[in-house]
């Protein structure tokens, strides 16, 4: 990517404040990006201010929530960038409270891309969706042509706002991409609960001494991309010209079952145990077995690909949270 | 089907006094159900009293909005069967208020659903999606298996409300079976305005004297289902244990270019003229192009396929216009 890109561009990052959207933000700011950040500080959500730490005095904070569709409109104009990252994550909370999930992940998203149709077409606009929409692999890896059943609220409210961002592509010309996260984790993770990923709540656990606990016989499969790979992957998909109204899946070239993801996290942290207890109900009639990305679609349009091991990510998270422990639990 | 298996049985049709609901309604009254129909009657909706009227004392109409989600908890108590109907079926409306859309077609089907899941976890739900889901064929005829990839908000709108039929019966065992309908026509359908289906402002049209409107050169391919075949589906669906959570292709067996499909109404019609002008540039950007339905399945299924063709359909609606014209103009 040419370092310059980015360089005094107006940039908008919904969901700012949270775990992707914060290292978006500090990575922006350092190629020489005007960002402002927009958040809601929902307590369970993931948005916390000491995220933006490293770059305080250089964005711009704005507390609102995207179901505000006046404060969204405001905030899209003039923005030559918007990276489209607030969101209910939690596959759980969905079930409890589907109609919030609704507002939040579909709704809002309806709101804030009719704001750039009509105050900011120009905008370029990255949309972090979710693996979750496949629902349960009939084979892996999935690609993106892998058909779309998602198994909770979540995932059908993430594809609905995919489905929006192509819309608003095909019919109306406001260039957005897709793309398909998949386990991400790194620096900045909720680790209070898996509302996120379970690698936080692990991670949580074993800093507290307490062993990690498995649903299931661990041998379900997992890919997981670094958050700096996730983050680069979107300021690639923004500056392209070669993937507007796209769905790209990102992926891992390691795959790891629950056994051996908990190996990794005992090599970096010896003396730590994991546990197996049965998975609960509720989760397992939403879970969807094993999982792998086909990330060629990405790597083919943008030259994507993750560079960093999961060793040596989960390494620098870990440290991470040793040093910043008391800003997250 | 056993001519019994609706007697004294409680029915509620979301759309009831619509288009299709108000022909189930008429149906399901002669099988000797109890049937109560719900309707909104917004105005361009296609809601009609007088698509009840043979069967006027013999049903129970409750006129609210399925958006209002107090009136829905109430009516689906008690009910062993619940075909979902209503709906916003204008492909353009939805792009002009795609939030009305949202709220009617998304919204409202997740919370008729939690109604039945808190309420009446028994029922048997129909629920009537639409061939629009797909968006442009890749080929045709379309399976269940083709991708969905939908070219207006309506089509997102109803894929989501789609996969919460499914969802509540995968998580929760609320019995759903969704129909993909292609167009229906017959009987009681709007006719002021091509909202439901281009046949009716066709027929409006030939029965003022003015001539048929083709948008583009009529080569496009179309199936068509007379409304009796579509209820007989319903009817069918509603009462298999051999599709619950399943979608379901309604087709034809006959397929038509617009020009075919105008010269059967010049043969029923004769005098009727046929004007081909260029094609609005708002509808062709959401235009599907050609389709027809693969029906195998809810053959295999259920043993359903179309029994009606669409010359004596069309004879049939003609005819049923000429004398109700002015219920409908």
């Amino acid at each position: 990517m040419d370092a310059k890109s980015f360089e005094h561009k107006k940039v908008l990052i919904t969901g700012g404040l949270g775990f992707i959207g914060s290292n978006l933000a500090i990575r922006l700011v350092q190629l020489g990006a005007e960002v402002t950040v927009v958040d809601s500080l929902i307590p369970t959500y993931g948005g916390n201010l000491w995220n933006v730490e490293p770059v305080r005095d250089k964005v711009r904070i704005n507390i609102s929530d995207v179901r505000d569709p006046y404060s969204m409109k405001y905030l899209v104009a003039g923005m030559d960038y918007l990276f489209n990252l607030a969101g209910q994550t939690s596959h759980m909370d969905s079930m409890e409270n589907p109609e919030t999930d609704l507002a939040i992940n579909t709704l809002s998203q309806l709101q804030i891309l009719e704001a750039c149709r009509h105050h900011n077409p120009d905008v370029r606009v990255v949309f972090a969706s979710t693996r979750q929409v496949y629902g349960k692999p009939q084979s892996i890896p999935v690609s993106e042509t892998h058909p779309v059943v998602p198994v909770d609220f979540n995932g059908v409210h993430k594809l609905a706002a995919e489905q929006y961002h192509r819309l608003f592509f095909d019919v109306y010309g406001v260039r957005s991409v897709i793309l398909r996260l998949t386990n991400t984790y790194g620096p900045r993770m909720r680790v209070v609960d898996a509302r996120q990923t379970f690698l936080g709540i692990w991670i949580r656990r074993l800093l507290e001494g307490k062993p990690i606990l498995i649903y299931g016989d661990g041998k379900q499969l997992r890919d997981y991309n670094y958050v700096d790979d996730a983050v680069e992957a979107m300021l690639l998909a923004a500056i392209s010209n070669n993937c507007c109204g796209e769905v790209l899946n990102l992926g891992s070239k390691e795959l790891f079952s629950l056994t051996e993801t908990a190996q990794v996290f005992l090599d970096l942290f010896p003396g730590g145990k994991v546990e197996y207890i049965p998975f609960p109900e509720d989760r397992k009639r939403i879970d969807i077995g094993d999982y792998q990305g086909d990330f060629s679609l990405i790597t083919a349009r943008l030259g994507w690909e993750p560079k960093t091991t999961f060793h040596e990510g989960m390494r620098r998270t870990i440290s991470y949270y040793q040093q910043n422990q008391q800003k997250y639990w």
